[in-house]
């Protein structure tokens, strides 16, 4: 096997992968050499097309566990970039890489093998872990501290300012964002992606929560373990996320609520209120999916419903005929 | 007092804040030294739960003048880094503040005690009041003028081109972007947020307004003095904002429009058309905010309403069997 | 003529324009010295407000023209800044520009003439054509092809990775993405804007595309020729958009479907399923854009509609009085 390749454009030495029974029949006329597919569709696949297919419990498993194998990460080749500027206070673990333009600023700690791309900014006191990527372009805040192997996008920014302030007769009074951001270990955080500091006490990222880009994630939020959170989303401050929440794209939160262990939050939800563990909610105002549902189908009837209560209305307020 | 704290974690020597009656029992066995609550409430929170109470009228004011007193900003170390770039012919108030990787273009003018972060970019011309605070990778393209104590986080872009095109057959032409940006004092600008220039005259951001995170201004835009922006607004084109409107997170504008002085706009609404002073509206596209309540409360009742719409006209139809 | 203003507040030596019928009383009292106007209001005009006029068929074209003419960009005045990082083994064009700040990475091309802004960061072995002016604090990630003429607005992110994960009992497992982008000819691409990677083959956007501030698009998308699309919008992974696609701002797909070509989206929307070609769509989820308009029209006439049917099944309950 040389590569790995979409169905459409696979030829002789590829790997290919079919997620599911929808997929099959583009095995048809596939010039690749080998198959991977569901367990249960394997021997059928393989009759089928000829071509050899190897069987997984789970497609999905499989392609990141070989893409793995087929591109590892290179390993960055350069320490310290002559071009980068680190602080005299700032300590770096063993085999840490910092591009050119980055700065490491004050008393900031890097830990073993992370990687630190350039115009990157460590701000003071900092604490990284081990094996973290962050990319180009990054702002941490002081006051953030990230577990190890994180995944920071180009361009994100962590521990910016809560939006918070006081209103004095027609003007803002800003009040201070002294508290933090703690970022767990395996974390994804997506470009252009927002993570801002808390007031008092420390915005929580949990550990193996994955977050798209260019969301925004407000002061004190507490976001669980493994949580999902799809692109543009809006976290409004104080929201908590218990464990195992998928948000799709765009949704929005009221704010000081907690959402569930493991709800489903569909895209462009507007969540406002409490959501108990396990829910599968969609709309703005949100709904249980299955009521929302119900009722986007019948939106569509709601003009032709007017017309007909108005004949209705029409014919009781008629002197009957009959 | 040592510290200021929330009141779930507070131990011995903390201060903590009571904002309204409802966190009131919350003091409950909490082992702050000192509570602030609201004057009303201060007399009976000493009663019920011992702690030593100042009344004050706003407790999110005197949030806003504790946090300044207890956490003061540390002031900037040092002048202009060696790693930073200064052309020539930029002007550098006193006390100014350049941080490594930062680039200052020609002719640009930084007022008095105003830092400029790690990786921020002030263009040719630019002129920037004093004691701003400009943090990293912030963008400055020329032709923008910011005024005095503004604050523009990690990541923000002020001045690029707005988004105009003219349509020759199936392509575009675009049209040239020549206005500007124009800031006034005490403006707040959140991460990765994004201020157009104008195509002809400038955009405008009033003084005292503050814009959270991932917000996008678009060209020509006027936003008056006081507005409260949250974060993933998007304002079209040429609309204004006169003074002291609020808009939630995640509203859209559809430009060429103007939203009267202290309206306030729920989260996620989409603006279309004029908004006289002071509405309170809501929804997409959007309602009076009373008339928007009674709709989405109706909502989920539409799918049974069609079910008894439906019952009403058999029994309409039905020959009469009394 | 000197220069070129706005209707209301231009001067002796100015040009304006008068885009439509609408904006032509504007003219009264305006003491610009000359007006284009669209042909057919040209006679008129000149015989109402006394002004010279020039009657051209689109005046969005002709400011187009105009401006360009009034406000020729600045030729880059230097070539590559001794506080630019340029890998040896990276190739520059002639008369190619970097800033200060910025890094071109090991094995990367840029193309003739093109201009690479302060602090931003074009990753090993990229391409990209001539003329291109990347603004500053843009992210390439490698894996990326750039075609001629692209501008790039600063924070802009390129080729971070696509959200992708196989989920293992509670965790995520990382899907690497493998593939990259593929820009053309003549694109724009919006301040803060992220295009993903694909994951084994590459995410594309066709020439002539223009991409507004704050966009997301995701891995695999296609993109066709000269489409539009405003800020703040999401496309979730593969979706398909066919030639000259309009996308208001705030839209959001599904993703794996296809937008047929020149359909035209409104801003808020959320589109699921295929869109067949020269659709005109509205509404989350989206519709027929003329039913959708006579959905919203029905929406507020909703809680009133409850009470009427409310009081039709009252009166079919009560004996007949007749």
């Amino acid at each position: 096997m040389t590569s790995v390749a979409e169905l459409d454009r696979a030829t002789v030495g590829d790997l290919v992968f079919v997620v599911d029974q929808k997929r099959l029949a583009a095995l048809a006329g596939c010039e690749a050499s080998v198959a991977i597919v569901p367990a249960e569709l394997a021997a059928a696949a393989h009759a089928e097309h000829g071509l050899p297919t190897i069987g997984v419990a789970d497609p999905y498993l499989a392609i990141a566990a070989v893409l793995e194998k087929f591109y590892p990460l290179a390993p960055a080749t350069h320490g310290v970039h002559a071009g980068a500027f680190v602080a005299e206070t700032a300590v770096l673990g063993d085999g840490v890489v910092v591009a050119a333009g980055a700065v490491i600023d004050t008393g900031a700690n890097v830990g073993d093998r992370t990687e630190v791309g350039a115009g990157t900014y460590v701000g003071p006191d900092v604490v990284i872990g081990a094996d973290c990527l962050l990319h180009q372009n990054v702002t941490v805040y002081p006051g953030t501290t990230i577990g190890s192997r994180a995944l920071l996008h180009a361009g994100a920014v962590i521990g910016a300012d809560g939006f918070g302030f006081a209103r004095a007769a027609e003007e803002h009074m800003k009040i201070p964002q002294v508290g933090g951001v703690r970022i767990g270990d395996d974390v994804e955080i997506g470009a252009n992606t927002c993570v801002d500091r808390g007031t008092l006490s420390d915005t929580v990222v949990g550990s193996g929560t994955k977050i798209d880009n260019l969301v925004q994630i407000g002061h004190n939020c507490l976001i669980g373990s493994n949580c999902t959170i799809c692109a543009l989303c809006g976290l409004s401050g104080s929201t908590v996320l218990e464990d195992g929440v998928v948000m799709g794209g765009n949704v929005g939160t009221a704010g000081h609520q907690v959402i569930g262990a493991g709800s489903m939050v569909a895209a462009k939800s507007g969540v406002h209120g409490d959501v108990s563990a396990g829910s599968v909610i969609a709309g703005m105002p949100h709904l249980d999916v299955r009521v929302w549902r119900r009722v986007v189908g019948a939106l569509a009837k709601l003009p032709e419903l007017l017309r007909r209560v108005r004949r209705i209305e029409r014919r009781l307020d008629e002197p009957h005929e009959e």
